[in-house]
């Protein structure tokens, strides 16, 4: 099902045409796309006709590897050329079923000014042949703690690249963190602990490469499996492919291949990501490789498949979309029509006015009285008049019900319902907009649905602030309380929060570097958020309570939050939640911590940093954050300034703003 | 004098017109500007008038320092205006004459949310009122290590800003600082010490604010004085004024007000930039404040006066020229003229022909000859062969000269000069490239000056090593080596080494933001760094040596060097400086710790980074630098791999390269 806003506009037209993850990460499919890799090919053609009956592609040295030529200038010219012709394959299938590999042995740090040279030749020789053949991928030997020029000759040919990627080998684990696992040894700081972990060293390999999209990751599973925070690491990176050594294997009694439960869990981590498979290194169980990939197809088949939900959901995976601007523009059919699906939120806000018309049947509001008023503001094509109606047979509790809605094409859903439901006189449609309509009486309850992803975002406050003219209360009983003493009137919602967490996303970050602006930089967007990974515990932002009974209401907002680095990673912007409580013990909440089951209507918002920060272990992340406005508009600024200091994003809603 | 590159095309068209700093920073002036800053004035325009007769101008607070005024929604709105009427003074006078202060007593980062927004409130209105009186310049409070609030609100100002600016006032020591004044004390570490140091506050807050050019220091001296390298730092700082509290004043034996040592030593260290002078709190002395400005001019009359030649590079101070292109442009008359007139350069070449002919004749070389043969390789309009000729007389040593030049222009003035000064067939005048030219003869001695400000920058390895075809050499006996005993042909220079240090300014960064396009990032530039703080000694980088008797000749180059930081600073980028061995004992250097005294001709290059970085004390920056060429381009790229990783800048020559 589409989210929420599946109709709002994208942010830019050339984007307006379809979801751009489709074909890179996030999509579930049935079968696992696998290859094998193959270091000795001395007859392409037989062995590639020998693997295609078992597997999807084959990953082949673009030189022999034994092949450690010299190419310094004056050497003697090698009479047989380094590589395989080109018209031994055709180009569709070079694009299509062959992955190249880097010579491993070059070294381009090499503190030997000659074999430097010679590393650095020998590299941008084989760039070169790969871009030829226009293969798919290319995989890259593992960066060192000392990459430096490596990145330099890699990067230049990033520039150039257009169809193929170039796939970092980089293994799960470093040699030395397996032979040192224990965290709790104290005899190696932070700092050697960080020359020697492989995420650091692709961290700093791609932030000199300027996190091009073209420099992907080929994750290499080991021995051993470090903790899962560690990995899980890995979900904000762009992983293509996860090789997988035959080495890791035993053997069950059977006589077959397979993994400690500890691999599985790896395993199952990636596989709700569309990336390649690749085995690695000798078979060494009989049937040669066609057993390790039954076996890993077979853990997939095990693994939790998406429900119908998450199926629906896959085309908006890590898809930017420009929040709405509901104020401003009215909304159409099919986009009421996505919004009324979401059958949980309903259930939700019915479970709230029932609470409320309960506890005021019970407070004795009903006395002297024949019904409760209830409008409901924004009322869209109705189904909170709907949910309200259940909410008021279920209690006991006669209603009169105002249907307010600015959407003149809605109005005449409204009226025709009213018909078709025989609503009668129960109900009354209002055409107007909530903030000028004159109500000829005041309400008990005000319900309403104008919350965004970060709660605030869609400017219920103000909305709200504008509606309760024509809601009962006390201002002198009436404060941040629901108890079933009922005084004044009641708005559902009550109240909402938003949350905030810094998150790692190359992903989400190159997708906002697409668009090319600065200002994209310094907007928020709503997206559902699929190959990140968030530093830690979403945390509580700004608060609203309706009715607000403050003398004066002031809905501009300052925050700052502290987080603890659990493990050293590159945050690239803020995850942004909401919860809230529709009514007494009614809750409706997309933070992950307490997301309510099944409710599909919200993504998260992100809000993008313009440099991506890295931030070491224990580091604490200070994040601060503006809600401010002015006579026309609302607008967010948003700083990191600790541990680096950022510029403070979207100066005077310079870049994104919400109309009033 | 103007440089060597005054009449290279600069970067951008629009920029042609005039160097941009004569108002800014860098000039030198008779008299210091001077004022006074009055924290009650009751009436204006007598004050004004009455301190007029002495200073240039007063700085005022722009409400009544005990007008805490209580602005949240709902006050009682004062009858008494704020401030004082805009008519008091004619648009001119508040525009020249008057320097605001914002009231000290707010804070935007107080926990108190009433206190907070109050604050705001105050702040916004205040700096309104002086946009609208159009002041040069507004004293903002000095911010505290919690200011990220305060810096949201400034930072919305300073978008808007077209004439004022606005000068943070920031003590040269805190409180805290002064009563730990010694760093040995091991009690506090680094982080509680950053804390504590009013530079941290300012680099923050400007950081928050983007390094708005609009955004400056008002540094106000302190009872105590750090060392002197705390104070360096300021010199890459927007420091706009020097405010001089009268409490740091002691008495002479006359009863005048005076200034110790250290305080004087601070002073000069300001004296050479162009800034204003703010004398602060209530005068202790007789004749009230102006003994303390007659007395800190006569500091500055003392203070070393600039040279004629100082004077003369006033206007190219922080000034940015894009680096010349040798190869593909002639040079116009007028920078010959410019060349020509730097007697120290020449004096070095005519000693180095010289020493280098002297070690000829006891070598034996002319046994058996009439004379030597020397060409001068780019001759331009003479002053290499007056040079070469001087020295050929001087050493006794009889001389053939070849002056090859490839422009046709400069070949009219060598012909005329040739008969004016009676050259006769001792100089031969060839109008040719030197990359093509047919020699009739080889050469002994080959004279050029093809350096350009970081050595290699304008191609002089590639120029000779094409040149060298027509110079005498016995490869086997030749390498990098100098001694008496000359076997082959001799190149004058003989070896030229690049240098290069991270520095901090302010200055210079933003001179290269105002291009708004990243492509200046990316480019070297030659620059007379003025307002600017070098980080630490500058270390050698590429060294070329001629003739190159390689084999394979290979000016490709790649190093990596390690700075440490031995305070916490903004990095904004490299300076890049040469020194060169002409020949035997004589040496020609702009790297500032031997720079040839009196030299004018190269002005420093400075490589900018994209984004400034951080550094703490006892970090470690290491700088990478590459030379790359093709066969049509040379180029350089670089990067700062830590503390912090920074993209590799200007990858394959993209943003700036020089054509071959």
């Amino acid at each position: 099902m589409p989210p929420k806003n599946s109709n709002a506009q994208v942010a830019t037209e050339e984007d307006v045409s379809a979801p751009q993850n489709i074909t890179d990460g996030g999509n579930y499919v049935e079968n696992l796309y696998f290859g094998v890799e193959l270091n000795c090919v001395p007859d392409l053609v037989t062995q590639l006709e020998e693997y295609r009956r078992e597997f999807d592609f084959i990953t082949v040295p673009l030189a022999h590897p034994r092949n450690e030529r010299d190419m310094s200038e004056g050497a003697i010219v090698e009479e047989e050329p380094f590589a395989r012709s080109d018209m031994l394959l055709s180009s569709g299938q070079w694009g299509s079923l062959i992955i190249g590999k880097i010579s491993p042995w070059i070294d381009l740090d090499s503190k030997d000014v000659y074999n430097r040279k010679n590393s650095e030749r020998v590299l941008l020789q084989e760039l070169s042949w790969a871009s030829h053949l226009n293969l798919p991928a290319l995989i890259l030997p593992t960066p060192t703690h000392n990459s430096t020029n490596y990145a330099q000759v890699v990067n230049r040919k990033l520039q150039g690249l257009m169809y193929m990627n170039l796939w970092m080998r980089v293994p799960l684990m470093s040699t030395w963190q397996m032979l040192h696992d224990d965290e709790t040894q104290i005899t190696f700081g932070d700092n050697h602990r960080a020359t020697q972990d492989p995420w650091e060293h692709w961290n700093t390999f791609r932030t000199l490469c300027e996190h091009s999209d073209k420099l992907c990751v080929a994750l290499e599973l080991t021995e051993n499996v470090p903790h899962e925070r560690v990995i899980s690491r890995w979900l904000g990176e762009p992983v293509r492919a996860v090789i997988i050594p035959t080495r890791i294997f035993t053997t069950n009694k059977s006589g077959f291949p397979v993994l400690s439960k500890a691999h599985q869990r790896v395993l199952q981590m990636f596989f709700k990501y569309k990336i390649q498979y690749i085995l690695s290194g000798p078979a060494r169980h009989k049937n040669s490789f066609v057993p390790y990939r039954q076996y890993v197809q077979f853990l997939y088949s095990k693994s939790p498949q998406p429900t119908y939900d998450e199926s629906f959901m896959t085309p908006y995976l890590d898809y930017l979309q420009a929040p709405l601007q509901p104020l401003m523009d009215n909304l159409e059919s099919q986009t009421y029509e996505t919004f009324e699906r979401d059958a949980t939120k309903y259930q939700l806000y019915e479970d709230a006015v029932f609470e409320c018309l309960t506890d005021m049947k019970n407070g004795g509001k009903l006395e002297g009285r024949t019904h409760i008023v209830l409008m409901v503001v924004g009322a869209g094509r109705g189904p909170l008049v709907k949910a309200s109606l259940r909410a008021s047979v279920r209690a006991g509790c006669p209603l009169k019900v105002y249907a307010v809605e600015k959407n003149p094409n809605a109005i005449i859903t409204l009226k025709n319902l009213r018909i078709s439901m025989n609503w009668g006189d129960q109900v009354t449609i209002v055409d107007s907009d909530m903030r000028v309509w004159n109500a000829p009486e005041l309400a008990d309850v005000l319900v309403s649905e104008l919350l965004g992803s970060f709660g605030d975002n869609e400017l219920s406050p103000e909305c709200l602030d504008g509606a309760q003219r024509f809601l009962k209360g006390e201002p002198d009983v009436w404060f941040v309380r629901l108890t079933q003493d009922i005084e004044g009137g009641i708005s559902i919602p009550a109240s909402y929060t938003s949350y905030l967490a810094p998150i790692s996303s190359s992903k989400l970050w190159n997708e906002v570097r697409a668009y090319k602006e600065m200002k994209h930089y310094e907007t928020p967007y709503v997206v559902k958020m699929h190959n990140f990974y968030q530093l830690g515990e979403s945390q509580e932002c700004f608060t609203f309570v309706h009715p607000n009974r403050d003398e004066y209401i002031d809905n501009q907002r300052y925050i700052n939050l502290s987080f603890r680095a659990t493990q050293s990673a590159t945050v690239h912007g803020l995850a942004g939640y909401f919860n809230s409580l529709l009514y007494g013990s009614v809750y409706m909440s997309i933070n992950p911590a307490n997301h309510s089951p099944g409710m599909f209507s919200w993504f998260p918002l992100y809000f993008p940093l313009r440099d991506p920060m890295y931030v070491a272990k224990d580091d604490v992340i200070t994040v601060h954050m503006w809600r401010n406005n002015n006579r026309v508009k609302v607008w967010y600024e948003w700083s990191i300034v600790s541990p680096q200091v950022s510029p403070i994003h979207n100066v005077g809603g310079r870049s994104y703003w919400i109309g009033l």
